[in-house]
Protein backbone atom coordinates (compact mmCIF):
# COMPACT_ATOMS: atom_id res chain seq x y z
CA UNK A 1 0.00 0.00 0.00
CA UNK A 2 1.40 3.00 -0.88
CA UNK A 3 -0.10 6.59 -0.16
CA UNK A 4 1.10 10.49 -0.05
CA UNK A 5 4.66 8.95 0.36
CA UNK A 6 3.48 6.82 3.06
CA UNK A 7 4.08 2.78 2.36
CA UNK A 8 3.09 -0.55 4.62
CA UNK A 9 4.12 -3.81 4.80
CA UNK A 10 3.15 -6.70 6.57
CA UNK A 11 6.00 -8.44 8.17
CA UNK A 12 6.85 -11.72 9.14
CA UNK A 13 7.05 -13.63 12.28
CA UNK A 14 8.35 -16.93 13.14
CA UNK A 15 7.02 -18.72 16.05
CA UNK A 16 9.32 -20.62 18.04
CA UNK A 17 9.15 -22.48 21.69
CA UNK A 18 11.49 -19.92 23.51
CA UNK A 19 10.74 -16.77 22.05
CA UNK A 20 9.41 -15.71 18.12
CA UNK A 21 11.97 -14.40 15.73
CA UNK A 22 10.27 -10.86 14.22
CA UNK A 23 11.61 -9.57 10.50
CA UNK A 24 12.19 -5.87 10.49
CA UNK A 25 14.17 -4.43 7.82
CA UNK A 26 16.72 -5.73 5.73
CA UNK A 27 19.49 -3.63 3.35
CA UNK A 28 18.36 -5.26 0.21
CA UNK A 29 14.09 -4.24 0.95
CA UNK A 30 12.78 -1.68 -1.47
CA UNK A 31 12.14 0.41 1.92
CA UNK A 32 15.77 0.68 3.18
CA UNK A 33 16.85 4.40 2.11
CA UNK A 34 19.79 4.24 4.18
CA UNK A 35 20.99 4.05 7.74
CA UNK A 36 21.28 7.36 9.95
CA UNK A 37 19.94 6.14 13.29
CA UNK A 38 17.73 3.68 15.53
CA UNK A 39 16.28 4.70 18.24
CA UNK A 40 13.15 3.05 20.45
CA UNK A 41 9.95 5.71 21.90
CA UNK A 42 7.74 4.01 24.26
CA UNK A 43 4.13 5.45 24.20
CA UNK A 44 1.90 4.73 27.38
CA UNK A 45 -1.64 3.90 27.32
CA UNK A 46 -4.15 6.33 25.34
CA UNK A 47 -1.11 8.85 25.44
CA UNK A 48 -0.58 10.70 22.45
CA UNK A 49 2.89 12.03 20.78
CA UNK A 50 2.11 14.49 18.10
CA UNK A 51 2.22 16.29 15.88
CA UNK A 52 5.55 16.10 14.40
CA UNK A 53 7.00 16.15 10.79
CA UNK A 54 10.64 15.66 9.47
CA UNK A 55 11.77 18.01 6.99
CA UNK A 56 14.75 15.28 5.42
CA UNK A 57 14.38 12.06 7.60
CA UNK A 58 12.30 8.98 5.96
CA UNK A 59 11.12 7.04 9.00
CA UNK A 60 10.74 3.13 9.04
CA UNK A 61 8.58 2.57 11.78
CA UNK A 62 8.08 -0.95 13.86
CA UNK A 63 5.83 -1.88 16.91
CA UNK A 64 7.21 -5.29 17.97
CA UNK A 65 5.73 -4.48 21.28
CA UNK A 66 2.36 -3.88 22.05
CA UNK A 67 -0.09 -1.96 19.38
CA UNK A 68 0.19 1.32 18.30
CA UNK A 69 -2.26 4.05 16.18
CA UNK A 70 -0.29 5.99 13.68
CA UNK A 71 -2.11 8.92 12.28
CA UNK A 72 -0.69 10.87 8.92
CA UNK A 73 -1.65 14.22 7.78
CA UNK A 74 -0.08 15.32 4.61
CA UNK A 75 -1.16 19.42 4.66
CA UNK A 76 -1.14 19.81 0.46
CA UNK A 77 -3.92 17.24 0.47
CA UNK A 78 -5.46 17.70 3.84
CA UNK A 79 -5.82 14.19 4.29
CA UNK A 80 -5.24 12.24 7.61
CA UNK A 81 -4.31 8.63 6.96
CA UNK A 82 -4.30 5.88 9.95
CA UNK A 83 -3.09 2.93 11.01
CA UNK A 84 -2.61 0.20 14.06
CA UNK A 85 0.41 -1.72 14.01
CA UNK A 86 1.83 -3.58 16.79
CA UNK A 87 1.83 -7.59 17.07
CA UNK A 88 -1.51 -7.33 16.18
CA UNK A 89 -0.69 -6.15 12.62
CA UNK A 90 3.00 -6.79 12.59
CA UNK A 91 4.31 -4.51 9.79
CA UNK A 92 6.83 -2.01 8.39
CA UNK A 93 5.27 1.61 8.20
CA UNK A 94 8.01 3.99 5.72
CA UNK A 95 7.35 7.82 5.95
CA UNK A 96 9.35 9.98 3.38
CA UNK A 97 9.86 13.42 4.80
CA UNK A 98 7.16 16.49 4.97
CA UNK A 99 4.40 14.27 6.67
CA UNK A 100 2.87 15.20 9.82
CA UNK A 101 2.39 12.32 12.44
CA UNK A 102 0.88 11.35 15.37
CA UNK A 103 0.88 8.01 17.84
CA UNK A 104 -1.07 6.79 20.37
CA UNK A 105 -0.73 3.74 22.69
CA UNK A 106 -3.26 1.14 22.27
CA UNK A 107 -2.73 -1.47 24.64
CA UNK A 108 -2.77 -1.38 28.49
CA UNK A 109 0.99 -2.62 28.91
CA UNK A 110 4.51 -1.68 26.95
CA UNK A 111 4.06 -0.38 23.72
CA UNK A 112 7.14 0.22 22.13
CA UNK A 113 7.80 1.94 18.66
CA UNK A 114 11.47 2.05 16.62
CA UNK A 115 12.30 4.12 14.26
CA UNK A 116 15.32 2.93 11.73
CA UNK A 117 16.18 6.29 10.21
CA UNK A 118 18.14 7.19 7.41
CA UNK A 119 19.62 10.30 8.62
CA UNK A 120 20.98 10.81 12.58
CA UNK A 121 18.92 13.39 14.60
CA UNK A 122 18.77 16.83 14.62
CA UNK A 123 16.86 19.24 16.19
CA UNK A 124 17.21 21.56 12.87
CA UNK A 125 15.50 19.43 10.55
CA UNK A 126 12.05 18.73 13.02
CA UNK A 127 9.01 20.94 12.96
CA UNK A 128 6.47 20.42 16.36
CA UNK A 129 2.83 21.73 15.99
CA UNK A 130 0.62 21.33 19.32
CA UNK A 131 -1.62 18.09 19.36
CA UNK A 132 -4.51 20.80 19.03
CA UNK A 133 -3.15 22.29 15.85
CA UNK A 134 -4.80 19.52 13.70
CA UNK A 135 -8.14 18.98 14.58
CA UNK A 136 -8.24 15.23 14.40
CA UNK A 137 -10.75 12.88 16.59
CA UNK A 138 -8.06 10.49 18.28
CA UNK B 1 34.48 -1.89 28.37
CA UNK B 2 35.93 -4.48 25.75
CA UNK B 3 36.84 -8.16 26.14
CA UNK B 4 37.49 -11.21 23.54
CA UNK B 5 35.88 -9.38 20.96
CA UNK B 6 32.78 -8.05 23.23
CA UNK B 7 31.99 -3.83 23.70
CA UNK B 8 29.45 -3.41 26.31
CA UNK B 9 28.21 0.43 26.30
CA UNK B 10 25.57 2.37 28.30
CA UNK B 11 23.08 3.82 26.54
CA UNK B 12 20.88 7.11 27.43
CA UNK B 13 16.86 6.79 28.39
CA UNK B 14 15.19 10.44 28.22
CA UNK B 15 12.04 9.93 30.59
CA UNK B 16 8.88 11.73 29.11
CA UNK B 17 5.07 12.09 30.51
CA UNK B 18 3.86 10.09 27.29
CA UNK B 19 6.88 7.47 27.46
CA UNK B 20 10.53 7.59 27.15
CA UNK B 21 12.77 7.46 24.33
CA UNK B 22 15.36 5.05 24.71
CA UNK B 23 18.55 5.79 22.25
CA UNK B 24 20.35 2.77 20.13
CA UNK B 25 23.01 3.05 17.80
CA UNK B 26 23.98 6.14 15.39
CA UNK B 27 25.82 6.02 12.54
CA UNK B 28 28.69 8.22 13.90
CA UNK B 29 29.22 5.94 16.80
CA UNK B 30 32.10 3.78 17.33
CA UNK B 31 30.33 0.49 17.19
CA UNK B 32 28.37 1.11 13.79
CA UNK B 33 30.31 -1.83 12.06
CA UNK B 34 27.96 -1.38 8.60
CA UNK B 35 24.31 -2.32 8.20
CA UNK B 36 22.95 -6.07 6.67
CA UNK B 37 19.55 -6.29 9.07
CA UNK B 38 18.00 -5.78 11.75
CA UNK B 39 15.46 -8.53 13.52
CA UNK B 40 13.63 -8.73 16.83
CA UNK B 41 13.75 -11.96 19.07
CA UNK B 42 11.55 -12.77 22.04
CA UNK B 43 12.51 -14.86 24.96
CA UNK B 44 10.59 -16.15 26.96
CA UNK B 45 10.91 -16.51 30.66
CA UNK B 46 13.68 -19.02 31.86
CA UNK B 47 13.90 -19.97 28.35
CA UNK B 48 17.47 -20.40 26.54
CA UNK B 49 18.15 -19.58 23.14
CA UNK B 50 22.02 -21.38 22.70
CA UNK B 51 24.75 -21.77 20.86
CA UNK B 52 25.01 -19.81 18.01
CA UNK B 53 27.85 -18.28 16.08
CA UNK B 54 28.32 -15.98 13.33
CA UNK B 55 31.41 -16.94 10.82
CA UNK B 56 30.82 -13.39 9.57
CA UNK B 57 28.07 -11.17 11.69
CA UNK B 58 29.16 -8.34 13.54
CA UNK B 59 25.91 -7.61 16.21
CA UNK B 60 24.76 -4.71 18.13
CA UNK B 61 22.61 -5.95 20.42
CA UNK B 62 19.38 -3.95 22.64
CA UNK B 63 17.15 -5.19 24.80
CA UNK B 64 15.01 -1.92 24.73
CA UNK B 65 11.69 -4.60 27.02
CA UNK B 66 12.57 -6.83 29.96
CA UNK B 67 15.61 -8.42 30.85
CA UNK B 68 17.99 -10.82 29.06
CA UNK B 69 21.21 -12.44 30.55
CA UNK B 70 23.94 -13.01 27.70
CA UNK B 71 26.66 -15.58 27.97
CA UNK B 72 29.74 -15.37 25.16
CA UNK B 73 32.18 -18.09 25.61
CA UNK B 74 35.26 -17.59 23.73
CA UNK B 75 36.51 -20.83 22.64
CA UNK B 76 40.57 -19.89 22.23
CA UNK B 77 40.30 -18.90 26.04
CA UNK B 78 37.82 -21.07 26.91
CA UNK B 79 36.20 -18.56 29.17
CA UNK B 80 32.49 -17.34 29.44
CA UNK B 81 31.15 -14.03 29.58
CA UNK B 82 28.03 -12.99 31.18
CA UNK B 83 25.80 -9.69 31.07
CA UNK B 84 22.57 -8.95 31.95
CA UNK B 85 20.96 -5.92 30.16
CA UNK B 86 17.25 -4.53 29.70
CA UNK B 87 15.42 -1.98 31.05
CA UNK B 88 17.73 -2.36 34.39
CA UNK B 89 20.46 -2.00 32.95
CA UNK B 90 20.41 -0.65 29.20
CA UNK B 91 23.28 -1.25 27.17
CA UNK B 92 24.28 -2.07 23.58
CA UNK B 93 26.53 -4.92 23.51
CA UNK B 94 28.55 -5.01 20.40
CA UNK B 95 29.76 -8.38 19.11
CA UNK B 96 32.78 -9.35 16.90
CA UNK B 97 32.51 -12.94 14.52
CA UNK B 98 33.34 -16.04 16.08
CA UNK B 99 32.30 -15.89 19.22
CA UNK B 100 29.64 -18.47 21.09
CA UNK B 101 26.72 -16.91 22.65
CA UNK B 102 23.37 -17.52 23.92
CA UNK B 103 20.92 -15.88 25.94
CA UNK B 104 18.41 -16.25 28.43
CA UNK B 105 14.98 -14.52 29.59
CA UNK B 106 14.91 -12.68 32.92
CA UNK B 107 11.67 -11.39 33.08
CA UNK B 108 8.18 -12.82 33.22
CA UNK B 109 7.02 -10.78 30.92
CA UNK B 110 7.88 -9.73 27.98
CA UNK B 111 11.64 -9.85 27.12
CA UNK B 112 12.45 -8.19 23.57
CA UNK B 113 16.09 -8.52 22.02
CA UNK B 114 16.99 -6.54 18.77
CA UNK B 115 20.13 -7.90 16.85
CA UNK B 116 21.52 -4.71 14.31
CA UNK B 117 23.74 -6.81 12.17
CA UNK B 118 26.31 -5.60 10.08
CA UNK B 119 25.39 -7.99 7.16
CA UNK B 120 22.01 -10.05 5.65
CA UNK B 121 20.76 -13.37 7.31
CA UNK B 122 22.62 -15.50 5.62
CA UNK B 123 22.42 -19.70 7.54
CA UNK B 124 25.81 -20.38 5.54
CA UNK B 125 27.71 -18.44 7.82
CA UNK B 126 25.85 -19.58 11.26
CA UNK B 127 27.12 -22.04 13.68
CA UNK B 128 25.09 -23.79 15.93
CA UNK B 129 25.81 -26.48 18.74
CA UNK B 130 23.27 -28.00 21.46
CA UNK B 131 22.60 -26.49 24.71
CA UNK B 132 24.59 -29.26 26.85
CA UNK B 133 27.79 -28.72 24.25
CA UNK B 134 28.79 -26.11 26.42
CA UNK B 135 28.78 -26.69 29.89
CA UNK B 136 27.64 -23.86 31.67
CA UNK B 137 25.33 -23.47 34.60
CA UNK B 138 22.75 -21.05 33.68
Amino acid sequence: MNNIGISVNELKIIDNFNGSIMHALKKSDIDFRGFGEIYFSQVKYKRIKAWKRHKKMTMNLFVPVGNVKFVFFNANKKEFQEYNIGTENYCRITVDPMIWFGFQGLNKGNNLVMNFANIEHNPDEVERINLLDLKYNW
